[in-house]
């Protein structure tokens, strides 16, 4: 298997994605955030690129059980029914409905991934899911979402776990590019808990708005066994 | 102390620089290369963006005393006195010369660093003269070179062991962005040598092309105690 990861979606090349399977990480929050929804009953994430475009498409799916929701600078958008925290997409709120969903980071990191032969979510939350789905791959690429592109150390580290799970359960080597080697080095270091989310870039941020409560769940390994994919602009449980 | 390390030049936003000390990173090969033409007593170089301006600039200083050098895909340009190989510039061939330099990945670092209020060129080679260089800095920003708008492994690695240098001669612990605390965690782990270098894109491609002998000098650390310095377009060694 050949893995490689892109650190940021400015180097992602689209057009070469055509082959390979396409794992997104976007640990705080986007994917944390989209496995919890649909590991809690929501029936389809619609990412979106703009605020704008997020209302326009609610309002063309019916608004009476659809969700907006979505962060701009980690605080929830004005007159969104949620913002992008996992933990208020609890069963009770979103069973049953479609989310529309704008983020800053994670959905550029699905569009550049659109050309992919399959596109998953992966977080720490679904990480053991993610390696048991991409398992068969011949090329796997990972696309950290980033913060307004630049590098995320929570991102990198999510791909570093997930190379060494995959690894492991493999018995040849996989060949990674620099970006790989350098994630699985890191995460052969680097423990994701609370601790280290405090010190980076995203975890700090969310710590200032008062939102730090979501680092307890974004570094939650494997709690979730579902791995989220999209297609045709929409990410579901397609296995169910 | 701060320090922010960009692991792309496409993550660094030049206006933001003025206030920073900046150091660029090219470490396979156009800042060690820049380290060994200055330290065999090269006069200074001019790094341009593309061969035809090499040519052009080449010519309007004077062909006499005026070397062009520069690699395109790492192999050296065709017509050009000199390719991008560190060991091409020895004393015999460099001494009293002006060098003017065309490299894919270094040219764009220095200029993406231009705004800032020193430019210092960093490799292995001149880890230790850098680092007391910048020592007095309150802010310093670490462009790595990459690889064609791609993560590379040692320019990050070399960022990492200089923020280590740093650290280890400061009393207080530097503040880190996201790629600096990856950098430096990387410098824990990983050891610059040949066989290291043979496993990054960068090394691999050195070796295919049979430039393999190139990757010792790569990582020489602390061979020369010079740091190259730019103003106006122009790498010298100012302290002289």
């Amino acid at each position: 298997m050949r893995i490689a990861v892109y650190f940021t979606i400015s180097e992602v090349d689209p057009a070469a994605l055509a082959e390979s399977t396409v794992v997104v990480v976007d640990v705080v929050r986007a994917t944390t955030t989209i496995v919890e929804a649909l590991a809690n009953g929501a029936r389809a994430i619609y990412p979106t690129a703009s605020t704008e475009e997020a209302v326009k498409l609610a309002g063309s799916l019916g608004r009476d059980d659809t969700l907006l929701c979505g962060e701009r600078r980690a605080a929830k958008v004005e007159g969104f029914d949620l913002g992008n925290s996992p933990g208020e997409f609890t069963r009770a709120t979103v069973e049953g409905k479609r989310l529309v969903m704008s983020t800053t980071n994670g959905t550029r990191a699905f569009i550049a991934g659109e050309e992919g032969e399959r596109l998953l979510a992966c977080a720490f939350t679904n990480l053991g899911a993610v390696a048991a789905a991409v398992e068969g791959a011949e090329s796997l690429a990972v696309l950290c979402a980033g913060r307004e592109d630049l590098f995320a150390l929570e991102d990198a580290l999510c791909a570093g776990y997930l190379i060494e799970r995959i690894a492991g359960s493999r018995g040849d080597e996989p060949e990674l590019n620099d970006a790989a080697l350098a994630a699985r080095t890191l995460a052969g270091t680097l423990h994701p808990d609370r601790t280290f989310l405090a010190q980076v870039g995203a975890g700090r941020t969310l710590m200032e708005i008062g939102l730090g409560d979501n680092l307890e769940i974004c570094t939650e390994m494997d709690r979730h066994t579902i791995v989220p994919e999209m297609r045709n602009k929409t990410i579901t449980l397609p296995t169910r």
